[in-house]
């Protein structure tokens, strides 16, 4: 998989901007830009200081393709650990087509997704963990899964995992001269001192683990069904909620998201809307396609919000439909028969058009009962806060290492699994030959997760994921 | 409208890509940027020498927001003519949003539309002509716009206005100064000097303002209207046509536009294509609305392809159907009829399906006809060189200087209006000061190009077309 060509891809968003950054990274990279480009102060760029830029041209014969600037980084200094030249050109997607094409005539070639960062790793500039943690920033929408991934990509849990490593490594190593010794029957690893070791590494393992299921709402954000009748008021809901975000994200223009797609960030926490309107939910809940459907799309949330048109539950004289009332309170029934261990949200729209003894006497028949009006935008912010009160942050907010990637988290499961063998083989007193090929196989996992232990297959499997210029 | 406050931007394509460029530019840009960065060297942004680069986090107090390169540009260097830092971040959306917040709440302000640029002009970096070139450089898609783009940019036909402008100032004042000693009756201007730079105004202005045409055409792309009858392949041409530039494009992952919108590069021009579909063209062109749309559209157009379906000019028995052989005939004759002054190309798409000898047959009946296969792809590239031999390029390829900008074709053409006036002064022996006064409109219109004379309004109208960033 190591490859010391030369390597070139616009690291920018794709698109017409202001400006573009081409970046080039390889042995040849400064020899083979060299030649394209002319300084205005007529340094070559292989005269160029690392962490410097150059105002200049860059020119295909005589022919100049744009004005540019050209940063330099020199040697085991660069983002790669390999020389680079990042080409900040104008904008437009013709002019970096142009670029690009002439240096790959020249003798770069495309890099494929993930390769500057494979590089950095195979070149020791960052751990596996650390890699697949630069294109979860990348992709980072929201303050919680961003935080956790700026941690892992500074190193994360990883330190922990390689810590217990090296001890583990270490008494492995004794265990295994002890092995040499047979005949003497020596012994050169503390047994009481292991045995300290292994607990400390299912204590640590088994909170990585039960750090992974808030850590994967983080990363994933929270599924949410928003259910209710047609015009019960689904959409103003969520645009309601949307608006929030959407105000801040328009202050700054160019940042804007082309489509929303009902993910919100609220309180740092994604949240993802599933769309069930237009389909309505009666006690016959499981008849027919459409219902079969809504059944399907409710199964994959966590949270459901029941959405409940609160006028329609009383007549024109404020007195209360027993028969509507009924209805609605079978259908929260099924909705909690129907999908057990998800959070419940029951709101009352159009709350504004209630008298204030209607709402008492909702109050009083549904329990934890939420008056809204999503019109007005009133109890959004109430709404926000049972939502976040859900997600069980309390790690989030400690700054705990959280484990949010399945590769990592199947690792350590294993790894536990394999510690949790040598402890049974430490009580059985299983012989050290015995004992040392569980550990072998702790270590082989614990070295799955920082990149010690790897293969081709497994790193195209990681990186294939990658955009393409990182 | 000059402000001396620190403005800021995202400078790259809006989206998520590998990395991202904000840009900070004003007298407090290094102030207002370094107690946010932690550079991994300790040194302060303060401290840093222009033209370098620095790695280090983005904290808002204890919260790391990104791991970033940061460059700082000092003093007049800066392509603003200002202090100016980048901060080169990982792309997520996210981050960019949050890294801009943070210094918008530290007393940055979110830049105007082509604020940068402004402030370069304004600052003495660039005269107005090579301002708006930047933006005509970032919107350039094809190899003529840019060229163009490049050529004005980097001084263009501004550095002839300015020599012209100096020497018809240099007489101006000469003859301001015969004014005053007018009771002398001197004349410090030599009249015979003067008249030969009025002809060589006259002859460079006259020359810029024809090139417009074809500089239009090279920015703006040639219309070219496709007509023909439903299902004689139009769509399939268009397609053939674009799969020339789509094979180059997606060799580059990243650059690909996200809609090629029936506009085509060949040979370095652009060309737009007219959707027509659909509209069939007979006799009675001008009935009924669908027909009156199809007539608006191809008045639009520069060029008109007729497509035509040939096997069918033929019966079973490879013999001429006279009709349908009449019909088509008075078709041609009726759009050049309706349409004069375009450039005609008529196409016999499905020639595949052709005898040799009704080939010969359509060739002697039809002037200039060329058999193509749009399913085939055969005669695309002919229909290439034919379409590129209607531009008149031969200004392009001897690297002449192009106006492109319909603002300075409009100062052109009203500054060639005072030299004529000028010229005419001195044929009928207008006094000095009368002759002073349409010199000094002539001077008007020559700084209007290049912003020596300039007001709000019209920076206000120029730069309200840059992107965001630049």
């Amino acid at each position: 998989m190591i490859n010391n060509d030369t390597i070139i891809a616009l690291a920018t968003a794709s698109g017409n901007g202001a400006i573009a950054v081409i970046r080039v990274s390889g042995n040849e990279a400064l020899e083979l830009c060299s030649p394209l480009f002319e300084a205005k102060s007529g340094i070559s760029i292989l005269d160029q200081k690392s962490h410097t830029l150059q105002l200049g041209t860059i020119q295909d014969g005589q022919r100049i393709l744009d004005e540019v600037l050209v940063s330099v980084f020199r040697g085991y200094k660069s983002y790669t650990g390999e020389p680079t030249v990042e080409i900040s050109c104008h904008g437009s997607s013709f002019i970096q087509k142009e670029i690009i094409q002439l240096l790959i005539k020249k003798g770069c070639r495309t890099a494929q997704p993930g390769e500057f960062t494979l590089r950095a790793f195979l070149n020791g500039k960052m751990d596996l963990s650390q890699a697949e943690a630069v294109a979860d920033l990348v992709s980072s929408d929201n303050a919680a899964s961003h935080q956790l991934a700026m941690q892992q990509m500074r190193g994360g849990f990883t330190n922990q995992i390689q810590e217990l490593r090296q001890e583990l490594l270490d008494f492995a190593s004794l265990m295994e001269l002890e092995l040499d010794f047979s005949e003497e029957d020596v012994e050169f690893a503390n047994r009481e001192q292991f045995q300290a070791l292994v607990l400390k590494i299912q204590k640590v393992l088994s909170r990585l683990i039960d750090s992974f299921a808030v850590g994967n709402v983080i990363k994933n954000g929270i599924p949410v069904a928003i259910v209710g009748e047609p015009n019960v008021g689904k959409s103003t809901l969520l645009n309601a909620l949307l608006n929030e975000e959407r105000a801040i994200v328009s202050e700054i223009a160019g940042t804007t998201r082309d489509t929303i797609e009902d993910e919100i960030s609220m309180g740092g926490i994604g949240f993802r809307f599933i769309d069930t309107a237009g389909i309505r939910e009666t006690q016959d809940t499981i008849e027919g396609l459409g219902i079969q459907r809504t059944f399907e799309k409710i199964k994959q949330s966590q949270v459901i919000i029941k959405l409940i048109d609160s006028p329609k539950l009383f007549d024109d004289q404020q007195k209360l439909r027993t028969t509507e009332w009924k209805r609605i309170k079978a259908d929260i029934h099924q909705l909690e028969t129907d999908f057990p261990e998800r959070s419940f949200l029951l709101l009352a729209n159009k709350a504004d058009l209630l008298s204030p003894e209607n709402k008492d006497l909702l109050t009083k028949e549904f329990e934890d009962l939420l008056f809204i009006s999503a019109k007005d935008k009133t109890g959004i912010e109430e709404i926000q806060t049972r939502l976040l009160s859900f997600v069980d942050d309390g790690a989030l907010r400690n700054n705990d290492t959280i484990v949010t990637n399945s590769r990592h988290y199947n690792a350590l499961l294993l790894a536990l699994e394999e510690i949790n063998k040598v402890q049974e083989g430490l009580n059985e007193n299983l012989t050290t030959d015995l004992l040392a090929i569980d550990i072998r196989q702790a270590l082989y996992h614990f070295g799955e997760i920082t990149g010690e232990v790897t293969n081709d297959e497994l790193l195209g499997n990681i990186f294939a994921n990658f955009c393409i210029g990182k």
